[in-house]
């Protein structure tokens, strides 16, 4: 079972993909890919079984770039789930924090500890692919040089942490998407993720579609716009409901969607995991 | 008249500001501030009349950081909108597009040139903090060095155009917010953008929310969530729709709205401005 992530080795997604592994009786081989495009790519050619990537951050929101591959799946489906906690510490080869002029991340690490470096307005912050690259840099860069980076990164890269918890919020988690080619079956306690867009011009559509959800009694968990990329103002929208497609009720909802808009797009059925506390709750939606 | 905007000079923002300066009879001065929360502070602390935003993008979507500190205004006000045309270049000293190893620039403007990009795999892309900044490091940089950047920035830090147009999409845009502390009177096309969120464990109250703008013939033309920030699945909703909030039907609809949800900010209300071509169409919502 080969399970593809955004490397190297020691990123968030390589926690991740090790969680996972524990559904597969942990004999997962983890594949470090340079972008999630390439994880993408191969799942929907065969070439990994599965691919793990992140889909949104409690503090940051949607991974606009992991939406956008969502919306393109063909052969591939979304079929699971995963919340992590997320601890971004200062990770460093310098003796003290003063010490530091240039400090690494990915774009989405730093945005997550914006409030921390306001504090520190001395030390640039660069944008790089990972967390675990940040480390290399941080490394190679020597003692003026840092990381935004988990614990698991700090500890493989050998870079102490100089300080823990510096996201913005104390509570900081991320949603993974496990993505592969086989659907799984209902559970009982499972969620599912479509995406839709509408007819140009067609007032109270969005209304009509979430009635379809709540006249049924589904409990929306995530409602999510992203441009369609034709011009400012037109959008296609992400909704992740609870329920199975193969549930009748659900499947119900799915025909009466589907009849609203110019196209839907299943992304997949999978085992709720994870979400206060794993909890199936409906968020209020 | 005094309008913050990120900058430093050459910006998009230090365009947008100045074509909002139009509607100020042109005697704008224009203050080049270096992130957006100061953009914000100097409004609310009334130290400028004006800050210019950017808001949502055609092609990457929201701006996660600006959606986020529009939810803290306490004495500001949006006070227009205005959407321009964004052309993304290849800017460098660098006599062919060969010489360059490392490319700046705002990290929203990279991901908006993805695709180009993916073409280049050798070349380095850095984060910084703003596309006019990337200019001045590529000039510093040298001929291994370019910046992805505006024409305006390009002129101004003198950097030749080694490609042009090198955005993922031919149509990119941005819409910016005019935050000022006056609320404009209705001009009969206006729109108005109010944020909220529901008490937990309410299901169907989205639904209810768009119903109630629905049933009284208001088009929306923006939904957008964005995290609560407390739990993964907790969120806040921004909604764009037209019309006055002193209008009687739109007033009505905030009310209702009002009686649904745990709080509720209007943002302001003001004359609508570009978006397919500055038409107030309805956009499908």
């Amino acid at each position: 079972m080969k399970i593809g992530y955004l490397g190297p080795p020691g990123s968030f997604s390589h926690d991740a993909a090790r969680q996972c592994s524990a559904g597969f009786g942990g004999k997962a081989e983890y594949i470090a890919l340079p972008e999630f495009a390439a994880i993408f790519d191969a799942v929907e050619k065969g070439e990994l079984e599965h691919g793990i990537v992140p889909v949104e951050n409690s503090t940051h929101g949607a991974v606009a770039v992991v939406m956008d591959l969502l919306r393109k799946l063909r052969r591939g489906t979304v079929c699971g789930e995963l919340v992590i906690d997320i601890e971004h510490c200062l990770v460093a080869k310098a003796a003290a924090l003063a010490n530091i002029r240039t400090v690494y991340s990915h774009e989405q690490a730093l945005a997550q500890c914006r409030d921390y470096f306001g504090n520190y307005p001395a030390i640039a912050l660069i944008a790089c692919a990972s967390t675990s690259q940040a480390c290399q840099l941080a490394r190679a860069g020597g003692g003026a040089c840092g990381a935004v980076a988990g614990r698991t990164a700090a500890k493989l890269y050998e870079l102490p942490v100089l300080a823990g918890s510096i996201q913005d919020n104390a509570l900081n988690q991320t949603r993974f998407f496990l993505i592969g080619r086989r659907s799984p079956e209902p559970t009982g306690r499972d969620k599912t993720s479509v995406v839709f867009a509408f007819q140009a011009d067609r007032p109270g559509n969005l209304a009509t579609v979430l009635q379809a959800y709540a006249g049924r009694g589904i409990n929306l968990t995530r409602v999510e716009s992203r441009p369609a990329k034709h011009s400012m103002g037109d959008y296609i929208f992400y909704i992740d409901f609870l329920g199975h497609k193969q549930d009748k009720v659900c499947a119900d909802a799915l025909t009466a969607v589907g009849r609203q808009v110019a196209w839907l797009k299943i992304l997949g059925s999978y085992p709720v995991n994870g979400g206060r506390g794993g909890e199936a709750t409906c968020y209020g939606i």
